[in-house]
C-alpha cells in the first residue's frame, strides 16, 4: 500500500491486513450458507452458526464436523461439512428458507422478539456479577487481542465466567462470526449452554448479537459500544442482562440490572 | 438504563438509543428479504439492496416503490414493495436462491472476486482526486452525523464528488444498509451510476462493502478504519481505488493509488 502523510505520498510499504475469506457451511454434504470470515476455528464457526440458526440445539445433535482438507478434497479448505446425529429429521428445503429469513421473523419489533422467544424460551438464570468485575473485562480482552493490534480490522468477542475469568476469545472480520465461533467452541468443548457466563463484545450490541448469545444460553452480554433499541427490547424479554458503553470506569445497564452487584 | 461510575450505581437515567427495526423487502408483493435497519429512507434502502443483489441494474428497472403505509395496510410500515418495470423477467425462485448465497459466490477468494466481476465488469473510471481532498472528508461527514453523536450506535456512509463536496450521507445500525441507502438515493435521484464519485465509510472496508460500491459504479472508496484482505483483492481486480485508515492527516492507499494526486 501507499502511505500518505499530510497529503504527500511516502511511497510503497507493506501492511498486515485482517484476513477475509469465504467459508461454505455444508450440512450432510449440501451447501447451506456462505459466510465471509477470518480463517481459523472454522469447525467452531460452523457449529455456532447452526446453533444460532436453530438447526441444532445441543452438542449431541452434531455427529461430526469435517473440513474439505480432511476429506482429501482439493482447494483451499474453505468449506466445512457438518454431519448430523439425526439426518432424517433434517429438512433441507425448510432450512434454506429458514436461514434466508433468519435475520428476522416478522415485520415489527415485537413480532421479531416474540418469534425468537417462541423457538427458545427466555432465560431464568440466577447468575450475579460484581460491577467491578464487569469494568475489568475490556482490559482482559485487550491483552488477548493480538491480531487487532496489528491490523485494526477485526472484531473480538470473549466468554468470561461470572468471576471475570476469561475462558475463550475469538477475532473475526465479522462480529457475528466471532460470537458464533465462541458458541461453537462451547458446543465442541461440551460446556454449552453457557449458563452463568458473560459475553463481551468489542463493538455494538444488535438484535442479532443478543439473539445469538441467547441461543448459547448466555445471561449477561456486555458491549464496549452502544446497543440498539431492538437489542434492549429483546434483552428485556429474553431475561438477559445487557450492558453497553463498558469503557474506562463506567458502564450502562439497559436490561437485567438486578444481576449486577456491588 | 442504570448508569454505573467507578462500580457504583448512579441510578436510573434515560438514554437515546439507535433505532433498529426489521424491514421486509418485497418484490412484486412477495417477501424477498428481511433486513434489520434504522427506520428512514426505506425506499432508498430497498432500491439499493436490489441493485447490490443484482435484481435490478438501473433506475429504469424500477416501476414503483411503495411502503405498506402508503398501501393503507395496518401495522408499523416496516415493509416496502418494489414493482418492477419488467415483472415477467423476474424469476422469484432463482432470486431467493441467489440472495441466499449472495455474501459470496465461491469457496475461495479468487472465485468470489471473479464471480462478482463476471456479473458486473471492472470499472474504467478516469476520476482523479487530490490527497488533500480525501483527507478533509471525515470532518465533513462528522459535521453531518447528528444521530451518532447522541447514540454512538450508528454507522455512517457518505457520497462525495471528486472535488470533495458532500452530496448525501446516511446513518444506520447496519453499515451495509447505510451504503445501500446511498445507492438507492442515487437510483431514485437518477444520478446512478456514481461514476467519478467517492464513498466514505465510517468503519471498515470489507469485500461486501466494496462489492456494493462497485454495483453503484463508485470508483473510489475511503474508509476511516481498516480494509480486509479480500476487500483489497477485490478492489485491485475491480478497478477501484481503496483508501483505509483515513484519519487525521494521513491515509493508506491499498489499490488504485494512481487516482490520487497531489
Amino acid at each position: 500500500m501507499v502511505r500518505y502523510d499530510e497529503g504527500r505520498s511516502r511511497g510503497e510499504v507493506d501492511d498486515v491486513l485482517a484476513a477475509e475469506e469465504p467459508l461454505e457451511i455444508r450440512v450432510e454434504g449440501r451447501p447451506l450458507a456462505v459466510v465471509m470470515r477470518t480463517p481459523g476455528h472454522d469447525r467452531e464457526l460452523a457449529a455456532g452458526f447452526l446453533l444460532s440458526e436453530g438447526v441444532i440445539k445441543t452438542a449431541k445433535d452434531i455427529f461430526d464436523i469435517t473440513s474439505c482438507i480432511e476429506q482429501g478434497a482439493t482447494g483451499t479448505g474453505n468449506a466445512v461439512d457438518v454431519a448430523l446425529t439425526h439426518p432424517d429429521s433434517f429438512d433441507f428445503e425448510k432450512l434454506t428458507r429458514h436461514v434466508f429469513t433468519s435475520s428476522s421473523c416478522g415485520i415489527c419489533s415485537k413480532a421479531s422478539v416474540d418469534a425468537v422467544l417462541k423457538r427458545r424460551k427466555p432465560l431464568h438464570d440466577e447468575a450475579r456479577v460484581k460491577a467491578s468485575v464487569l469494568l475489568a473485562l475490556p482490559q482482559r480482552l485487550a491483552r488477548k487481542q493480538d491480531t487487532f493490534k496489528s491490523t485494526g480490522g477485526l472484531h473480538a468477542c470473549a466468554i468470561f465466567d461470572a468471576a471475570g475469568k476469561l475462558l475463550a476469545a475469538r477475532e473475526d472480520v465479522g462480529r457475528h462470526n466471532a460470537l458464533d465461533k465462541l458458541l461453537g467452541w462451547a458446543l465442541l468443548e461440551k460446556i454449552a449452554p453457557l449458563h452463568g457466563h458473560i459475553a463481551l463484545l468489542s463493538g455494538r450490541a444488535s438484535f442479532e448479537m443478543m439473539q445469538k448469545a441467547h441461543a448459547g444460553g448466555i445471561p449477561i452480554v456486555a458491549a464496549i459500544s452502544a446497543p440498539s433499541s431492538l437489542a434492549v427490547e429483546f434483552a428485556r424479554e429474553s431475561g438477559q442482562t445487557l450492558v453497553g458503553f463498558l469503557r474506562g470506569r463506567s458502564m450502562n445497564a439497559y436490561a437485567g440490572a438486578e444481576r449486577i452487584t456491588r
